[in-house]
């Protein structure tokens, strides 16, 4: 099996793992203060705090390597590696002391997602991602179910609210009437779910940039499809619409259910 | 402080809990087959295994106390001690890989919820209410929040689709229009969240008896509020709907709310 990604790409993204973990830990249910962005979505100390420190690091070690942040920005006008990062991606679910957030590391080289990082700094958990190598939970490998019939189908959203009241939420309803069940609130931790065969289609929209980059090796690397709701590969330049499904047939049905 | 609740019976919830907790440890992500009952819940071998140990332990114990369990019945036409039991409250998340479903273990004394365990089996946290005692979570003693405003205020609530189409989500809505943010998905645990201070108010729709019973003390005993929409306090005879916050004065607003 031949692969996208180096291995010291690779081993930088361990350790920018590495560096989130102790901070998020120290965090969790420590009672720390909540702010609200202009966003209107929440954000904590913690957030800052780890996403400094991944920014010191890359910078000593890949100076020439361009990083792009939920908290602190950045931008893709860069031709060579682009760091994505999302220090604490369900920051809602870290500030309420429930362990399903996660620390996103992704890169992206040319416009294409060549390796992810779903970091859950409680459980521990590890999902790595990179171009042409199966994904690994704490380093053993891991693939999506076999589910196959929508009906048999096990489906995740972080919150109705992300469709708002139109069209979308009209095309997540489709879905949500066909499949087995719905499970909400989970944020990056259903993509590692779904890697590991638990779960079997995710239908999110208004992502942003650095919530989607880890996540697209992490679930092709699994077996997994990870499109726009036209079955559209994602690059960089994706619009905040985004459906994983275990396999193609699934992801077929998915989709049309979304643009019917 | 005196206590309402002997001390034999806080040992033998306990021991109900020790005895589920392998049994949801061995079936955790292991590709176990989830079926469909007749309300369109899911349902495993897992949650009817567990209960049937922890009948067969009651029946061994306490022969004359009654049982009422999620999945093999029982009734309240009893006038002594009634053990309460979901031995997975969260099947959706415990059949999705993620660990925030709990056993819960209650008991209702005349009517009245005496005796409450919310048990995670993974992350291995056990919070346990007794009337007139302090809550705590692996023994320590635990306590709600100090939040007072709703502007301010976590909610957490299991999915938009319990409240149905009409009256109830609306109120809902009126509720999750106020607070800082809202977060779906957490069945008990976000009850065991709430008794630690790390969620705010909780609303939910269509709970049943064995979803509430372990939740009362859980709550009461780290100085919440737990009442129906209409602020009566929760019984045997509770009918669904259910408001937990963590204070008087944030209560009254969020019935404010629920009932405008």
């Amino acid at each position: 099996m031949t692969t996208d990604c180096p291995d010291e790409l690779i081993a930088i993204a361990n350790k920018l793992a590495d560096l989130a973990r102790p901070i998020a830990q120290r965090y969790f249910r420590s009672g720390i203060a909540i702010e609200t962005k202009l966003d209107a979505s929440p954000v904590t100390r913690a957030d800052r705090e780890i996403e400094a420190a991944l920014r010191q690091y890359l910078k000593q070690t890949v100076p020439d390597h361009a990083v792009i942040g939920e908290e602190m920005g950045g931008s893709l006008g860069h031709a060579g590696p682009v760091w994505i990062l999302d220090p604490i991606d369900g920051t809602k679910a870290f500030a309420t002391g429930t362990p399903v957030f996660g620390t996103l590391i992704g890169l992206a080289i040319e416009k294409r997602f060549v390796l992810g990082v779903i970091d859950q700094p409680i459980s521990e958990e590890r999902w790595i991602g990179t171009a042409g190598q199966q994904t690994t939970l704490n380093g053993t490998r891991t693939q999506v179910s076999d589910c196959t019939g929508v009906s048999a189908a096990r489906l995740y959203t972080t919150a109705p609210e992300y469709f708002g009241q139109e069209a979308a939420f009209d095309a997540f309803v489709r879905v949500r009437d066909q499949v087995m069940f719905t499970r909400y609130g989970a944020d990056c931790y259903a993509f590692g779910l779904l890697a590991s065969g638990h779960v079997d289609v995710i239908v999110e929209s208004q992502l942003n940039l650095w919530d989607v980059a880890a996540l697209v090796p992490v679930v092709e690397g699994a077996g997994g499809i990870i499109t726009d709701w036209h079955g559209q590969p994602l690059t960089t330049d994706f619009e905040g619409q985004v459906v994983a499904t275990c396999n193609s047939g699934l992801h077929e049905t998915v989709l049309q259910l979304l643009t019917a």
